[in-house]
């Protein structure tokens, strides 16, 4: 029972761009302004082209990502994402899981203005 | 593999609130100036004496609750906690269950000054 929304449908886009990798479209889901978190501790990635910044750094290597989504939860205009992000080398064998919870705030255009993620070392688990 | 630290025992001692039913023990650990919101998109509770009233308000029915942990994340001054509220009645039979996340902010003082609870209709069970 998951009603369609702006936001709900904003938090999917961010996760299938993971999946498909593709930059520009995960790009665009953010506003000029957005702060990125990830993970919460870390210093802010704010604005951007500091968050591309933040996905070419992460895409360095040629990984394959593949979110596995557990709960979305729109509250508003913010949101809530619990999930594994599975993470595999292009070729070859092994990977990594991560279990992390984002949150979201959107703003009226839909865009994400901050995500936050939520992670630490023992979140991390080997892929067979 | 869990290090003790000071933002993860006021989180502890948080959901132990809850458990234990101990309403000023539970209150002490927010900052005067402490906002609660449960859930995003709520009104937002601000400072101790309007957190006091959402737990009288919650409590105003004979409950009792086990929140059942399932994950917390420290991040430095914040935090993240996955976890399931059981809440049954002080006598008889039933109850339900509500799948949470709460984000929290931590001071010095390792008081709460900010807390966020992510959960919607969708995440309530009943429990038999």
């Amino acid at each position: 029972m998951t009603e369609a929304s702006p936001v709900r449908e904003t938090i999917e886009k961010y996760l299938d761009g993971w999946r498909t990798g593709d930059r520009d479209a995960w790009l665009s889901l953010f506003s000029e302004d957005a702060v990125l978190v990830d993970p919460v501790g870390a210093p802010a990635n704010e604005g951007r082209d500091a968050i591309a910044t933040f996905w070419d750094r992460v895409h360095q290597l040629p990984m394959v990502f593949e979110p596995q989504i557990e709960r979305i939860v729109v509250c508003g205009t913010e949101a809530m994402a619990l999930f594994r992000m599975e993470s595999r080398a292009a070729e070859g064998a092994g990977g990594m899981s991560i279990d992390i919870v984002d949150t979201f705030e959107v703003n009226e255009a839909a865009e994400i203005t901050k995500l936050k993620a939520y992670w630490d070392n023992k979140c991390m688990k080997p892929l067979s």
